[in-house]
C-alpha cells in the first residue's frame, strides 16, 4: 500500500519525517511512502530506497497561515499536493504533522467526506492510567455540533476502535456533565437519545472526572468541548509535573529522593504520553487522514504510518461508509 | 451580621457543619450564625453559644433527591428553611454543603435573582500554581448559556475578585479553543464581542491548557464546558496523584524517596486542595449563597463563613445590582 507524507509538516520537518518514514519502509515491508515537500530538503537526510519516492513540492503551509485560504491559494504546497495524491488514487492514506486546520481543510475539499458523515472529527487517542487509553472525537474540527454530528461520531469511534484498536464491542460513552440519564445540555440529551438507538455498545453517559481511569473507549462530544477537556489534561498534567520537579529539585533531602525515583518518575510520565498512541484521526473522510503531533520525532511517524497501515488494511473508511448506509436505510 | 448554615448538608453533617460553626463564631466577632436542621443531632455536638442559634428543620434534602421538586415538596427541609431565613431578612447570606442543584432552585425560587441577571452562575474559586487562584463561572448551574449569560458572568465575576479576593482590575478571559480573537464557537464568538464592550478588564481568550498558570483572574464559560474543565482537572489531579504513590511504593529504592519526599509532597497537594478557597459562590442571587464542597469539614466551613462575610461587608450583590442598572442604562 501506499501512504503520503507531509515531509514539511510539522515542528521537527522535514529531518525527523524523512528519518521517519526511512524506518516505517524498514518496519513495514508492504508499505511505500510518498514524501512530498522541498526536494532538496528532503534529500539531505534521505537514503534511497526502493519504497520511498520522493515528490516536490515549492510551497509549504506554516501554522501561521489561516487554513482554509492556504489549502485555495498553496496549491503547489506539500499539504495540498500530498491530499491530491490521495484524491487521485495514488496513495491511500496522507499523515501530516502540519497545520490542523489545513489539513481539515485539504482533507473536505481535496479528499472528501464519507457519504453519510456531516462532519469529520479530529480523534485523538488519549492515555489512561491503565494503558488502555481512549479515543476522544471530536476534539475541535466542528465547534458547533448538532446532535447528529455526535451521533455519527459515536458509530465512526466505534468502527475504529474496533478495527484499528482491536477492541471488541468498543464501549460508547457520551461526555457529559453526570452519569444519570437525562443530564446536560439540550446538545447531549438529543444525542443521549440518538445514541441509544445507534449500532454501538452505548454505555450512557460519562464524566470528565472519569476519563482517565477508562470510564469508556470511544469518547463522544462536540469538537467545543472535546477540545477543552483534551487542553485541560494536558494543562493539568504538564502543570503538575513542573510542580514535582519544582518540589524534587527545592532541598538536598528532596533532591536525594529525586534520584532515587528518577527511572520510575519518567516511567510514569512515559504513560501519559500521547505520540504513543499514534496520531489523531480525521475520521470521517473517504481515506485515511492522520494529524501527527506537531512535536513529533521519527518515531512517532513511524507510530502514525502504523495506525494509517491499520486503517487501510482494516477499510475502516468503507466500513464506515457501508454501516452508515445500512443505518439510513433502517431509519428510511 | 447574622449567616444561616444548613446544618445537614454535606458528607461530614451535621458533625463538622456544627464545629465549624462553633470556630467560625470564635473567629469572626462581628458574625451570628444560625445552624439549621434536626435539633436534637445539632446538639449533639453543638456548646452553647451567645452567637449561635437552632432552627429546627424536621426533613433533609439529599444528594439523591431531584433538586426542582425536592425544594418545592420538602418545605420543612434544612435547605428550604435556611433560604426562608434569607428571604425574611432574618439573615443576610447563606451557606450549604448539601445538594448543588436544589441549593440553586432554592435560591431561585425562594431568595430570588439580582434584577439584571438571568442565571445566576456556580462560581468556585480555582487553585493556581503560583497560589493565586481564579474564578470560573459558570460550572454548571446554566448547561445551555445564551451569550448575554456569559457577559454577565464577566461583569458579575469581575466584581466578586475585586470585593472578596481583593484582586485590582481583575483580568477577565473568555474559555474558548485558542487564544486568537475570533477563534469558537458561535456562542463564544457572540460573548468576546459583548466582553469587549463591558465594563470590565477583558483580556480576550484563554485557553484551557494555560487555566491553572493563572492566565485570568476571572474565566467566563457557559455551565456545560465549565463542568467540563472543572471535572478533568480534578480528574487528572486526582489520577496523576494516585500514579505517583502507586510509584512511590513500587520497590524498596522508591519507598526510601518516598520517605524523604513526603512532606514537600503534601505541601504540593494541598496546593491543589480547593476548599483552602473557600466555596463556590451561586453568584447573582440578591443575597450571597454559598455552595461548600459536598466533602467540607470545619475547616471548610470557616472558610466559607469568611467568604459569605466578605461578600456582606462589601455588598457585592448591591455592586452587581448597580453596575447591571448602569449597564442596561447605557444601552438604552
Amino acid at each position: 500500500m501506499k501512504i503520503v507524507l507531509d515531509a514539511m509538516g510539522g515542528d521537527h520537518a522535514p529531518e525527523e519525517m524523512v528519518y521517519g518514514a526511512m524506518e516505517a519502509v524498514n518496519t513495514y515491508e508492504d508499505v511505500e511512502i510518498t514524501l512530498v515537500g522541498d526536494e532538496k530538503e528532503i534529500n539531505r537526510f534521505l537514503s534511497p530506497h526502493n519504497r520511498l519516492q520522493v515528490l516536490h513540492a515549492p510551497e509549504v503551509i506554516t501554522n501561521e497561515d489561516e487554513p482554509v485560504r492556504a489549502v485555495r491559494r498553496k496549491k503547489q504546497s506539500s499539504l495540498v499536493l500530498s491530499a491530491e495524491e490521495v484524491k487521485q488514487g495514488r496513495a491511500q492514506a496522507f499523515i501530516s504533522a502540519g497545520n490542523t486546520g489545513a489539513l481539515m481543510s485539504a482533507g473536505l475539499f481535496v479528499i472528501g467526506r464519507i457519504k453519510g458523515v456531516d462532519r469529520p472529527a479530529l480523534s485523538p487517542t488519549l492515555p489512561t492510567l491503565d494503558g488502555r487509553g481512549f479515543l476522544m472525537l471530536d476534539v475541535g474540527a466542528n465547534t458547533d455540533a448538532k446532535a447528529a454530528h455526535l451521533l455519527q461520531y459515536g458509530i465512526i469511534g466505534s468502527i475504529y476502535a474496533e478495527k484499528v484498536r482491536d477492541i471488541a464491542n468498543p464501549r460508547v460513552g457520551l461526555l457529559n456533565v453526570g452519569t444519570e440519564d437525562g443530564k446536560g445540555s439540550e446538545l447531549t440529551k438529543q444525542a443521549f437519545s440518538l445514541l441509544q438507538e445507534a449500532p454501538v455498545n452505548f454505555i450512557g453517559n460519562v464524566e470528565a472526572r472519569d476519563l482517565l481511569s477508562s470510564a469508556a473507549d470511544v469518547v463522544v462530544t462536540d469538537g467545543f468541548t472535546g477540545n477543552i477537556a483534551l487542553k485541560t489534561i494536558e494543562g493539568t498534567a504538564m502543570n503538575l509535573f513542573s510542580m514535582i520537579k519544582e518540589t524534587f529539585m527545592s532541598n538536598a533531602k528532596t533532591k536525594i529522593a529525586a534520584s532515587l525515583v528518577k527511572n520510575d518518575m519518567r516511567g510514569l510520565k512515559n504513560k501519559m504520553d500521547y505520540s504513543e498512541y499514534g496520531g489523531a484521526g480525521l475520521l470521517g473522510l473517504s481515506a485515511p487522514v492522520i494529524k501527527a503531533h506537531g512535536s513529533s520525532n521519527r518515531t512517532a511517524v513511524v507510530n502514525a504510518v502504523r495506525q494509517a497501515r491499520d486503517m487501510v488494511e482494516n477499510n475502516v473508511s468503507e466500513t464506515i461508509k457501508t454501516t452508515l448506509e445500512q443505518k439510513g436505510g433502517e431509519e428510511e
